[in-house]
């Protein structure tokens, strides 16, 4: 039986119950990490960690375990024979269980804090090759920085993409491409690298921060701004960023082939950095 | 012990569990009611169930109880002994527990189907003197007509309103004033009464409907359009309507007066026809 943590211990699932008055069943009231496991290491913990503390002081969330966390994820890791695999790790805060009202429960409840691990086998075929991915606009909420759990629009666009044989959807607000339902989307035009701004419609991605440290120490030019949809014709290369997809080519944007359909010169330069990192660290 | 109904049965409130596997924690992915008992009858329980049915085809989770919902929601009430009290049933159904992924649980899961029923006190208080709402900025998704449980925008905004000593937030979007927070909104402007028209912005209420036929009925001129922001100094009334707060006069929007700063003539007339017909159907 898988072992995961809940409100402060580590026991096996099926002992754990979620209530159905939690504020995260109700109202997708909670926030939430995911952290990528590299057989020895967590990829850029400490981001996770300030990222989770962000979210829950946004939304005014208070679980004073957070500075735990690394070392209840190392636990996770352990208790389910993770330490070799590629794996993940799942963490979940909500304001807790109370009595149905719009309003914050009134005294404060305690937190749920649910956190569990995975094992997985890494997309290498996409990582590759490139992937092809939708674009669609952007029926998110405006503070899409918070990484909370109301991920239903994320969800459905996602699952259209994927019906139509894609493995993103990409979102446009106003004409101007945001992110992806689960990843950053970067752009090489005229050899600069383009990305949009950390702003209240994207989520500040812990490998996207990661990929502009590379580029900029690669000497690659950079330019943190929106690309316009209709600029897509002069999009020679793109890719996504996230824990899991890493840095993954994308050959087609929206029905058009990018450059010559094939991962591109940057790109490549990028991610050969990044695995090269994560190589060194596994040492 | 309450009585809660959960996947097929009526059952102690104790004994049921959420899986944190559930979609519905995981992606805020399933939909939700909120049906009045007016100790004797629900209030136009045909028109919940067809919004049911359509959040839940829009969403593509596929529950084929639905039809037996109204019997469920009649069974809580008299295993709690709530017949003789103003109660709330709450149904939500989500998309059911399957490792978490974007995509769509493949083969399809059997959605969770969680119901439970409460009594309260109306706030007679406010229908009688009116209540002050805060206006922001629309924050939400763009499917606010799907009844989903992604609500933490919701919930942040009424919060923000409550401690502000507001009844409800009000949203505003492209300088469009679309509903509040857990209530359609309704002005009355040179005896026209205007309320935003059913779109993708605004949640299509029961007892919006309902407060549109009544009108329509007492011979008001209707204007089913959205009020702009800057129109404000021209509304002679408001109200909000929604199942618990039915028609609640608004005497203050947005720190400005409304008229003369109490429940208007038309507020009024409207609100004793509908008390009316809830009077006749308790005969």
């Amino acid at each position: 039986m898988e072992t995961v943590y809940f409100n402060g211990k580590l026991v096996p699932k099926n002992e754990i119950t979620i209530s159905p008055d939690d504020r995260g069943f109700l109202f997708a009231d909670g926030v939430y990490e995911v952290i990528r496991w590299y057989e020895g290491f967590f990829y850029d913990m400490d981001s996770h960690v300030t990222r989770l503390k962000r979210s829950m002081r946004e939304l005014r969330i208070n679980w004073d375990g957070t500075d735990s966390f690394p070392s209840i994820a190392l636990d996770l890791i352990k208790q389910n024979k993770l330490e070799n695999h590629p794996a993940m790790v799942y963490v979940q805060i909500t304001r807790g269980a109370a009595k149905r009202t719009h309003s914050f429960p009134s005294p404060e409840v305690t937190p749920t804090v649910y956190a569990c691990a995975w094992g997985f086998v890494p997309d290498s075929q996409s990582k590759e090759s490139g992937i092809k991915v939708m674009l669609k606009e952007d029926i998110r909420w405006s503070r899409c920085d918070i990484k909370s759990v109301a991920l239903l629009p994320n969800t459905i666009s996602f699952q259209e993409a994927w019906e139509n044989g894609m493995k993103e959807c990409i979102f446009v607000r106003n004409g101007l491409i945001t992110e992806g339902s689960h990843s950053n989307i970067f752009f090489v035009i005229d050899g600069t690298l383009f990305t949009h701004p950390e702003s209240n419609h994207v989520l500040s991605g812990v490998t996207r921060k990661n990929v502009l440290r590379i580029a900029k120490e690669l000497g690659i030019n950079i330019r943190e701004e929106a690309v316009l949809e209709n600029r897509i014709r002069f999009i020679k290369e793109a890719f996504i960023s996230n824990t899991s997809a890493e840095v993954t080519p994308v050959t087609e944007l929206g029905g058009n082939t990018l450059g010559d359909g094939v991962p591109g010169p940057v790109t490549r330069l990028i991610r050969e950095k990044f695995d090269a990192e994560i190589a060194a660290l596994k040492v």
